[in-house]
This record gives structure tokens, sequence and C-alpha cells, in this order.
């Protein structure tokens, strides 16, 4: 693993994801550029000493070294955006499997170029769409892709968060502070924070491609500079239309990514916060409610098999997560194509991102989306 | 009542809403052009037959030929769209008050006209934004207005139903079937029937204008002339930022306005399918929920006003446009002037259509928001 | 109407309710024996001087002595509950029919006096619970009765509500005051009050009567003398079994009625402060939410009935009321026989009252059903 | 780890549990008295062919003759309920930490041995109250303790199911079939197998004991030995009333556990299947959801050490027994007393089931409760 030190987020939580379903160990880390916050992390996560290095150069160069059955198998970044992609490019060409925290680069050329480098690998490459682990998600996409919803003609997704509506950078919020560097953060905040987990929900779900967009982003925070709420019209390549909705300045929100599809037969609607219950509004019966557990016989295979429990125990966003980690890893080992989001993905939201960055500038109101082929 | 003939669905609220607190009593009519239905109407809600009048023209001559204690105080217009201003107009005229179903006109110019001659009327005109007559309503809009969200940031209001998800009009449903037509419901289907009762619960509650706004619509069936669907971006002139959303093609929707308004304090969601519940959510402790009650003490006064009943005792769509009834009514009485929706929200909701349609066909992203001044 | 007064709570609801759909039209009134208030009250509700009496023996006298098309029709009783059986005989003597708050008397025995007058009467009786008036409470005896839930096994039903948490007669509450006085409002407090809608509906909707009981009251504010609270624990007859919850001191709570019924192939959940969705529970399936809606076409035709509106616009307490008396005021009309609760719901009620009562006073476990019959 | 086979449904649950937050290592086995089930067990959970034990006797001997550091520290007993109480004496007895599946023990009087054990051994004991892991029940707990509630007033703890709708025993469902084989589950089904549960929430939440209760099991599956249905009226020693309700036959349900509580203040609302929101009803202010999230400063600290993440990322079942886990472990670790659900709640369980069935087969109204002191 790649960062991750105290005070870090969203490392712990891949670690809990990994050892939840046992298909990862964590045996290395460069935790932390600083010496003594990458020592303890390593102490407390029980990674050997000498396997916990100061720099990522040196984790890949220590342990290449390593004889093959020793040796670190998949890397985990979850460094600040910046160097996700020199990472990840470092350790496919060093062997190593990957599975990166979103975005995958700061640009969509630097992703292109990570695309060149997997092509060249034949290692895997995971990327960090945690919501895609949600079972009753795979269930939405099942049920769309059957017909449950007839012709698709509306797509609402929105992610409203409240927890940038102050100033909690210059509080001294570790969280926000890189997230507010273009340098570290890439060019774009919300959009690029959270807005592409819906953007890539959306696509996921509903099977379509985003062709044109309009978008307009907000800062609404002093001496903020990047996006910190957007709101974008879209409209697909399979004729259906609708509306995309980020922001981290609704106070009071927490994290309410909400997905809603619909057709001229029903709707599906799937809400983050309450992620076992996915709603059917069909147009020629009462509202269904199907519900995530091994136990619910009509439900589809994709969703069972990310499922732990029976109905009424609920699993939440770590075992999200570790559905990623599970795929990957049973993917490393038997060989077969993962499901995880990959190097796809990591194009459409790159490409997402800056299709709607040069919307936002545009005065014209529809911006086709940028061609995001490797 | 000009309209309200078997069959109309809006009609019957109206007079259900005008009965239940007592607030008017139906004198006359003039309930629909097929002489039977007029004459089987008028028998239903014991109109005497001889103030059933067989056109609007009748019945205003009618009616301005009694005494003036008998004759008719208040004229409710439930026609489809094109006779609004025709029939409140003329009624203005005549000396009678006037309550309008939404649209006031089917054009701005229209509306600027009707305005006029209400200047000149020393009458009252009320505009049936039953929405506006929820209790909880108000106390958003009390809450906004006291500080509750501090400085407003964002405002999302949609409006979807299904009911228009297939061809209901080629299927006879007589509803449907004028609100296609464009020569008897307006320039905009969807936007002119459902998008401005959101565009005025938006405006109301938050206490800002919209400014600019950029709108894209679409029509989803076939054979179908007007919008039955749409988005639109918007700006406030108060610096907020926000989206509006109104279709009739979401198979499975009911009626699910909802109104959600964000600050740096905190946010305020209302749902009409759930009146009586107002969720707070504050960036500095536990979500709250207000509910309807006259027993609520920390309601405001404009709120509880609008009540009937304790907690606890679900009050509905009816009730609401009953309070609109109430407030029309007394200010007739008392003289004072009423808070019910009258020619500004007519006003401003005209322009909003037409700035909708004319940004619809712009190609420019940002269209300013059509003055309304009268 | 007698009772109904200013500063009575039902009364007005009463009379909303019968305006709701022209049912009925308030022409007489004995509303207080505070001359004031009843002069006053007149006034406020269009009532003619000379129909405003001053006792309820002098308005049936008063009424009598009118010729017969102009004379009442119908009595609405909304006193205290001492008065309910004894206003309710004389009405039906004197020919009146009798729609009556509940409950119908003091005593099961006072009751069976009023059968057996009502029964020599020819006229018709109605009792207001309130909550049977409720369209999805109708859906849900259908679906029950046409074997939704195969085999029906338990019965949950509870009603909490927190308005009686303080002494709140001490406080100079009127509607607390009478109820909390035994001469005036009966042997029970909370069980006469709340508990037994709670037993009505789950005699109603089930289609079971309750065999046997055991119950557990409280008195939990100091210096009440009736019971503020209770449970028990019930058998039918039918061979189903549950528990009963009735509670006027959980803080808090406003007025959650609420019904759960479970069968071997699946369950029902109805909550009056949620009136318009009938969650059921299926073994073999998703949940479903039925929801209230003349346009919802899988619905019993009671259910629709009894609705105005198509699905999403909220219909409430005052609609199901207005239910019971268009229910009773056309069976007037029509002669057919009328489905609001009468008579055998009051016996049924009384009993249930009585039975508890000598439940919690026994040491004995099982306490079976007191005979109700007229 | 003593149970947890192929086919055994909690084994999996405790094993994800104490992996999730690297409290604990599954070293060695007994996972099924079938060789081959064993065998494949201790291999997918990568347990060592040497410490893959065939029964558990054999296992204690086995580690027991291993070096100290080597050896087991916490014994997991996941088997049938009759092994429980023996396991864990002979465990204790050997030098290790216990921690058990609930029932502790087949009876009130095999609970007590096992105290007596406990108390000599100087080792722990924790018992698998997964629900007592739960961040929001401490919350829960906490508001009551620091008088959220003013005087307690009333208890109502519910837990439905529906999974034993019909008969699964018979369907070769092998959860089923030993939970309904009095020697192998104990003389209670329903009630000591859930009932337990709701009776261990309440009591810790409340702060208070149950004093009396008055029973009524049923049988509603033909030809099944053991309760699968139940409700309880209860007394506290601290002047509450309340009901529990515990069922395995509502058609439908999940697992519905739900513990409500009201003083003369206000009342809470916990329900597993939301676990992250506890909902709190003020007599004097708006209704609060109180939100699981480390950043939500209004939480007690018993809370927010529970949690892992931000609110709106929702945690559920496995991080509940997680909990449990790291507590126990951690207790081992620093000599702490552990608040993990302990002998305590093992003898006040058992005297509870005892008391329930007493009180089924009494004719009188109420039962004292079981003295459970060691």
């Amino acid at each position: 693993m790649v960062g991750g030190g105290e005070g870090a987020f969203i490392g712990r939580v891949h670690l809990q994801a990994m050892r939840l379903d046992g298909s990862a160990e964590l045996v290395c880390g460069a935790f932390s550029r600083d010496v003594e916050n990458n020592r303890r992390t390593a102490s407390l996560l029980h990674v050997d000493a000498d396997r916990c290095y100061e720099s990522w150069e040196q984790l890949l160069d220590g342990e290449r070294a390593l004889p093959a059955e020793e040796r670190l198998e998949l890397l985990v970044i979850v460094t600040p955006n910046h160097l996700h992609a020199p990472i990840a490019r470092a350790a496919l060409e060093s062997g190593f499997h990957v599975f990166s925290e979103k975005p995958a680069a700061l640009s969509l050329a630097e992703t292109q170029v990570l695309a060149a480098t997997l092509a060249r690998s034949e290692r895997l490459y995971g990327l960090a769409h945690t919501y895609q682990g949600y079972p009753m998600v795979w269930q939405a996409q099942h049920m769309v892709a059957t017909g449950a919803l007839g012709r698709l003609r509306k797509i609402y997704v929105e992610y409203p968060q409240g927890w940038l509506s102050e100033d909690q950078a210059g509080q001294g919020n570790k969280q926000a502070a890189w997230r507010g560097e273009p340098s570290l953060s890439g060019p774009s905040g919300c959009m690029g924070d959270i807005g592409v987990h819906a953007f890539n929900l959306a696509e996921f779900v509903s099977g379509q491609r985003i062709g044109q967009l309009c978008a307009d982003l907000g800062v609404h925070v002093e001496g903020r500079q990047l996006d910190d709420d957007g709101a974008v019209l879209l409209r697909t390549d399979g004729g259906a239309s609708g509306v995309l909705i980020a922001s981290q300045v609704c106070g009071g929100e927490e994290n309410a990514l909400t997905l809603r599809l619909y057709g001229d037969r029903g709707g599906l609607e799937w809400r983050q916060e309450d992620p076992g219950s996915l709603i059917y509004r069909k147009t020629d019966g009462p509202i269904q409610v199907l519900r995530a557990g091994i136990d619910q016989a009509w439900l589809c295979e994709a969703a069972r098999q990310r499922l732990r429990l029976p109905a009424g125990h609920p699993e939440g966003y770590i075992e999200a997560m570790a559905n990623l980690y599970t795929d990957l890893t049973s993917s490393i080992r038997n060989g077969k194509r993962p499901t995880v989001p990959g190097i796809e993905a990591a194009l459409r939201g790159m490409a997402f991102i800056e299709t709607v960055l040069a919307s936002h500038h545009s005065e014209g109101k529809w911006t086709s989306f940028i061609a995001a082929e490797q």
C-alpha cells in the first residue's frame, strides 16, 4: 500500500475491505512521507519493519528484489491524486497488479498513457469506484439490462455532501487541504472527487454513454481554488437525458449519492445511505422494494454473489469495497477478467471531468463528450 | 365556477377546498360546453338551474344583472388554459373577484394585459399554486427568511410525474388531450403544467429570484407536440444556483414535487407526498424533523394558521387548496391584502415559461430571465 | 350537532368532514352549555339563531316541531362521553338518525339498551371510528379477506400518543380534563379513548374476533384517576394471536396508530400517520407498497370509492371522516345498509373496554371476551 | 473456533468480524464433526492442517500442548446451543479466553456452573449479543442514562422475523433443523434464539431490570416442537412497563429488531435494519434524528469509538460484531474490563428464558423474574 498513514481516511477502509473476506493481506507499505508516521503506521498494521519503505520508489525496488513467492502481488494506491498515475505506471512496469483510488490520473492524457502501459503489462488494474461494489447497484444494472424499465428515458444522479460547507482546509483538515490544491488534486474539486462517482454509477447502471453535456460549476467558499459544487445536464447516445448533481457545500448532507432511472415501463431508485433497498416503481402495479439478502431468491446472481448475509442484516460501505477486492484478487488468482471498474472506467471518468470543465468554460449550451479511446 | 364539468379533475378539488372550511359556497356555474354535462353537474352540485349558465359570457351577464347581495362574489376559473385570461379579465371588469387555475394566461403579454385590467379593477385575483397552501411550505419559507440556512447556496426543486409515460391523449384521457394541444394549453406542456409549480415554490421559499437559466426540454412520446419533460439549470439574483426538474414521463412516479435548499448553516427538504414533515439538516447538530400540527409550538405563526389538526392527524392536498380559498375569501371580507399567490406570481410564472422556451431553443448556455414587470 | 363549541376539537373536524363532500349541511345545534359560547359558535357556523338551542333536549323538541322537510335528519353527537348514549337514544326515539362520537356509551349495558332502542327505531346509527374511513384500511381488509396473507397468525396493533405525558388536565386543557373524569369519560381513560380505535381496526381488518385477552393498564401521572396507558395480549377465535398497545404517555409520539398483520404467506402494515401507503411483505417476492389513488387500478373497489384524488395527492384524517359521513348519509338517502361502523362496533368496543378492565383487575392470565350480543 | 463448518451461517460472520479490524486471527479450529467438511473448511480459511482438530476436546488438548506464545488465546464457540457451556467451561479450565454464541447454556443452572468456572479462571468470557455492538445502541444507552427521556415509563422491544413461516427444518434447512430440536437448541425456540436478544437490548439500553413478566408463546407450524413466536408483558424494577415481542413466523419480515423507550421528556427509537439512525422524539421540540458517523460531534464517546466511517457511509451487522471482538481482544491485551456482554448477560438471558417458559405455563398473570445470581 502506498499512502494511508495516520490521518488518512480511505487507506484504513481499503485495509478493512481487503481483510473482511480475507481477499488480501497487507505485506508492505510506504504509508507516509513523514518518517515517524510511516513507522507508526507500519507497526500498527503489523507490517514488518523491513517492508516499511520510505517512498513508493523504494517500495517497488525493494519488493522487486524479493523472491517471487514472497513479493507483493497487488499494489494499493491511496495517495493524493497527483501520484495515482505515476505510481500505477511504475507498479505495472514492475510487474505488480494495481488497485488505485480514483481518479486514475490528473488528466485524460495521463490516463491514456497509463492505459497504454497497462495494455503492455499483462497485469490487472482496478479503480476504487466503491459504489459499484454495492450488490443492489448490480441488481439495478441487471434490471435495466433485462428490460424492467422498458425504453430508458431519464437518468437523475446526485451526490450531495456538506463537509466542505466551511473552509475545512483553512481549519487544518488534511483531507480538505490536498483536495483543494490543484497540483495535488487535479483540475476539478467536487466533480473530480465525487461527481465522477455519480457519473460512473450512471453509466454503469444505465448501460448508456453520455454523449453531450452542459455543466455549471461553482465555488462557494472564499479562497477556494477548485469547484466545490456543480450541476450537469446530460444526453446519452441511447436517447436518454438527465441531470447529474454533485456538491460538497450542501450543509447538513452526509454522503447522499442517489441514482434514479426512468423508462416507459417504470423507474428505479437507489440511495447509497440505505444501500440494501432498491425501489422499483412500475407503471402497472404497486411499488416494489427489493431488499438485499442472500436469501432473496428473486435477486440476480451478480447481486447475490456480492452479499454475505440474509436480508435484514445490513451490509454497508466497507462490504461494498470488499467486493471490489474480492473481485480483483480472485481474478488475479483464476485469470478471469475482473468486473471491478478498471481502465475503461478510468478513461471515461477523466474524459467526464475534462468535458465538464470544458463545458463550464464554454458559452455554448452543449459540449460533446471528449473521446476517451486509448 | 367556469369549467369543472363531469370528467374534469381539478374543478372537483376546488369545490371540496372551498367547502372544507366553509370559505365559499358554490352559487352558479358554467361547467361545460356540453349542455347535458352542464345540467347534470349543476344538479349534482346543488346549483339552481337558473344560475347554471350555458357559457361564461352568459354567466357574467346573468350575475351582473342580479341584486348586489345575491350576486356572485368570486369567480373560480377551472377551464383549459386558453380561457383563463379572457375569462379573468371579463370577470374583473364585471366587478367580480377571481380565483384562477394556473397558468394565468397563454403568454406573458396576455398576463401583462390581465395585470393592467386587475390594477384598474379594485378586485382581488388569486392563482391556484396549490402547493403554496401547504403549512410546512410556509414554515420552510419562514426558516429561510429568518436565517436557519445561513447564506443560501443551492436550490434543487423537482417535480417528477409518470402519468404521461404513454400516449394518454391518444387513449382518450381528456386531461391529457387538451394539455397536449398548444392552442388550448399554451406553448409549453410539462413546464407550463407542473414546472411552473416547482418554479413558484422555489422562488417563494427561497425568497430569491431566478436571474438566469439554461433549459433542456424533451418530448418522449411519439406524436406529442409539447414538451413532456425538462431540466433547467438556475442562477438567482441572490447568488444561489440550482436545478429545476419537471417531468411527466418518469414511469411510476406519482406527484413527487420536492424542494431542497441548502445554505452554509444547513439544509431544508420538503416532499409534497409527505407534506407534514419538513426535514432540517443542520451543520452543527442532529437532523431535525419538524412536523405539522397546531400543537407544535415551535412552528411559525403562518404555518400554524394553515393547520386544522394536532400533529399526527394528516392533512393533505385539499387542505392546502382550502388554505388558498380561506386566505382569498377572508381578504375579500376584511379588505386586507391576501397572501395567496396572485398576479405577481402569474407574471413570474409566465416569464419563467417563456424564458425556459427561449433557452431551450438557444444554443447559448445562459438565458436571462425575461422581465416580467407589469 | 350537540357539542362542538369553541375549544372543542372533534366537533370542528365533523363539520369539515360533512362539508368536504357536501354530504350534510349543519342546520341546528346545541354546541355548548355556556350560553355565550353556544351563541358565538352558532354565529360562526352560520346556524340560524332560532335553531341554536340551549340544550340537546330543547334541540330535539324544537326540531321535532318543525315541518318534516325542514327538520334535522341526522344528529351528530360530539359531547363528552357520558352524554353519548342518552342523547343518541332520545334522538332515535325522536325519529332522527344518529352519528355519534365513540365510545357509544359508558358501559356495555348502556350500549345494549341503546341497541334495543335502535332496533325499534328504523333509523341509522353510525359511530365515529374515523380510522375505518381510510381507504387503505379497506384495501388491507380486502387483501386479508381474499387471502393475500394466507392463514392469519399475528395481529399487532398499537396506538401510542404522547399528549398526556404531563398533567394536561391540571394545566387547564379541557380535552384532557373531561377525559380524566370517570363520570364524564367512563371507566377507562386511554383504553376507552384510543385503545378501542385500535381494537376496532384490528377486528375490522383481520375479520377475526378477539376471544381472550390479558391486559395490563397503567397510570403514569400523579393524581390521574384513569388509565393513561396499557398493553393487551390477544387471542382470536380464528386461531391468531397478538398484542394491542395503547398509550397516551409515550412522550414525543403524535398519533401513531399502526396495524400489522402476518400470515403464512405474508404481512401487511398500515400507519395512520402515512395513511396512503400500505406495505405488503410477501414471503415469495419483493416488498410491495400499495399507494392510495383513484388511478391505482390494482386497488379494490372499496378503497377506490373512498378516494378523491390520483396517487401522490395526499388525503388525510378529515377525508377519512368525510368517508364515514358520505357512507352514512348516502345510506339515509338510498336506503341501503351503511358500511360505516355502527351498533355492532359499539357493542364490541364497549365489551372490549369492560373485558380489558376485568382482565387488568384479574390475577388470572386469560380473560374471556364478554359476550356483546344485543 | 469450534463450529463454523460449511453450511453454517454465524461462523462465517465471526470470522469476518474478527478480521475486519484485525482484532484476531484464526489459528486453529474444529469446524465440523464431518471430517471432510472440517478439512475443507480449514483449507478454505487458511488454517494449518495440523491445527485443524477432529473435535473440540482434541483442539483444547492440542493447543494446550503448544508453547505459550504459539497457543490459541481466545476460543470462539459457534456450535449448536447444547455445546456452548461444556466447551466454554473446558476452555476456561484450559486457560483460554472464550467468546461464545448465545445462549450461554441450555439452562440457568448450567450457566451458573459456567459462571463459577469463569470466576475461578481469571480468563475473560464474551457472549455474542451482536446487537449490543451497534454504535447507536450505545448512543441510546447514553441518552437514557443521562436523562434525555426523563423518567422512563415504557419499553417496547420487538423482534419479528419470517424465515420460519414454513417448515424449513422439514425442507432440509440445517439452521432450522437443529434450532427445532430441544436437545440441541434448549427449552425454547424463538425466545431462546431471538427473544433473548430483544431482552438483552431492552435491559442494556434502559438500564433497568425486568422484575415481572407475563408471557404467551405459540407454535404455528405443524410438527414443530418449540415455540416459534411469543409476546411478553413486562414490568421493571424501576417502575417502567412494556412489551417484548419475538416471532419467527411473521411472513415477510426479515430481521426487524426494534427498540422504543419513552419517558416523560421524550422517546427513542432504534431499528436494527436501519442501524445508523436513532430517532429522538422530544416533548418540547422537533423530532431529532441522530446519525452514526465519526464526524458527528454530538454523539457520545462510546458510540464514536464503535464507528469507523464518517456519516453517510453505512456500517452494518458485521461491523457491530467486530466491535464486540475489538472490545474483548483489547481487554485481553490491556487487562481492562471489557464492555462486551459477558457472564452477567448470560445469567440474565437464561433467567429470562426460564421465566418466560414458567409464565407461559402458568395460569397466573404475573411471574417474578427468576433470580439469576451466581
